[in-house]
């Protein structure tokens, strides 16, 4: 049985600075005909979304790695769900447990094309597909071995590195045998990085000593993977071995501000012949499966942790979202939209 | 006949800002038994110096690439100079016509290890190993290859074109097929470089239009070569192309200011999987020989032009080293020290 109608929410206006109430509208819609996949289509209901930092920088109207979310649009959103509609000559069956990116939405029709299966290895649920397995896991995963050309023995340092890419990839970093420091913004987070996830020191940035705990912590690095920017990154422009690179991941700390913060000390990367490299997921697409495999199988030996801060409700996501902006969260932010999963295993 | 006191200049208290008349003294020195070359050493007569942006980097007292120039000692400068005398068991005999890091100094006594004996290929001459043959042609070449990875059909944007980075720079762009354009200073400048060294289109920084005259002369650029650093290249990042290599080889604009601009606009690093690196040309140097033998070619063939801005006596290289930063000078500037080298060949 279909529900009357369903809920989806949209982008009322571009934020400025910071996401705030009025961004998005929260509208109801009729569960009608726009609903009927076509051919080659599924109806998907969704279970879970993911919240990203990538998404403030879909809300922003300038030229960038794909085009912007418009006003009056469903926000868009990676996310999980099930099919519980297949058009005429769909690869997908009823029931089946899918991947894509499906919108801050209870309901989507999507060509085929724009979906994946899921079947989680041994030792994995479905959520991990939106971390370990989804866009963070493949993020920190290229980015730390691809961009960073992370080695052993090297010393690593990841910023915001309580959230979901972060914490994978000081997992990474441990994992090929580097000095991993980690920062992040309290002593909650610091804790949980040293003690649960082993890195060998995390520092956090709010603290009044933190360019001493840096230099004490760090002393020089070869790899800076970092999600920030701003200051931070400044800052560690100043503490790079000779032939240092800088993965250049994210920028939390400047996707809601009108006037970023410059980086002055550039000229080191002249003189410690240094690099910094931004990078974007999806061009790694391809080589995703081996990087998926391997991470499953760290995740069902229990050599790579995760944790997941779970948002009840889609109504909540415009709430949620600025989380990732403010420190609220550790681990993977998801939205929980349904109960659809378990009932289909039924 | 040695002569009775000789010239050297050396660093009197370092420079906060520009170069001003006090950071450097000229003394007298005695022609003494100092001057005498021991084991395995020479002295050697300097004819020519080199004076390079980077110059303005050895008199900071920071951690960089090689020490600082310290207070009282000889200002460090790349040279020519002819052999006058050779200590016991030297390699080198007295005419010999040699390079190396030989200071602001009429007469200089060197371990044969930091000399380098020069014999100019045919179509060359000695002072082509102060420019083309020799840092400056290396840090072109290197740069624009192995950092820069330029390719045939691209679009390559070189600053400070006008200086002996820059016009080289320029001038292997156009050889390997890429399209160039080129910044400099002044409508002189740009002149030269669209009607001597074939540019495709060379624009003045300090026109009133010169972001607009960037936007349509370059649209999106493959390759930056930068020696320049501050507004320009902050500029030039809001015009990447997808997978964009900015090679940062100096900031000139950024050597003499106390408090670099910061830049803000490095988030499109990210959209555009774009890098700035930074480099030293002395990493390069076991592949020296293969990069002068190609550029001695193309010199000899008239392929590759040079200029030179010659300054008539060591006393003037205080004031003629800020010409650098002022854009005072048109192609390669050197001092011009003794007639030695005439002399020792009669």
């Amino acid at each position: 049985m279909s529900p009357q109608t369903y809920t989806q929410i949209v982008l009322r206006e571009r934020p400025v600075g910071d996401i705030l109430p009025d961004t998005f509208t929260i509208e109801s819609k009729p569960f009608d005909a726009k609903l009927d996949p076509g051919s080659e289509q599924a109806l998907v209901q969704i279970t879970y979304l993911s919240l990203d930092p990538a998404m403030r920088g879909w809300l922003r109207d300038t030229r960038s790695y794909m085009p912007p979310v418009q006003i009056g649009e469903v926000m868009r959103a990676g996310g999980l769900g099930v099919v519980v509609k297949a058009g005429e000559g769909s690869k997908f069956s009823v029931g089946d447990l899918v991947s894509g990116t499906l919108g801050w939405t209870e309901y989507a029709v999507l060509p085929d094309k724009k979906l994946t299966k899921i079947i989680p290895p041994p030792g994995t649920t479905a959520l991990d597909f939106l971390n370990t397995l989804g866009m963070p896991g493949m993020t920190a995963y290229f980015g730390l071995h691809d961009v960073g050309q992370i080695k052993a023995g090297e010393t690593l340092v990841v910023s915001g590195a309580a959230g979901a890419v972060g914490s994978l990839t000081c997992q990474l970093g441990k994992a090929v045998g580097a000095r991993v420091i980690a920062i992040a913004g309290s002593t909650e987070k610091c804790a949980w990085l040293e003690q649960e996830l082993g890195v060998d020191k995390a520092i956090n940035y709010k603290s009044p000593t933190f360019k001493e705990d840096f230099k004490n912590a760090v002393g020089y690095l070869d790899v800076f993977f970092d999600n920030v920017g701003g200051d931070i990154l400044d800052f560690a422009l100043t503490r790079l071995k000779k032939g240092a690179r800088i993965a250049l991941c994210g920028a939390i700390s400047e996707y809601n501000s009108t006037k970023p913060k410059g980086l002055t000390s550039y000229l080191t990367l002249i003189a410690q012949r240094a690099k910094i490299q931004g990078f974007i997921v999806f061009d790694y697409e391809s080589e995703y499966p081996r990087a998926i495999a391997e991470m499953a199988k760290a995740l069902a030996n229990g050599s790579i942790k995760r944790k997941f801060h779970i948002v009840e409700g889609l109504e909540n996501a415009p709430k949620a979202l600025p989380m990732l902006f403010s420190g609220g969260n550790t681990g993977k932010l998801v939205v929980k939209v349904s109960d659809a999963e378990h009932q289909a295993k039924l």
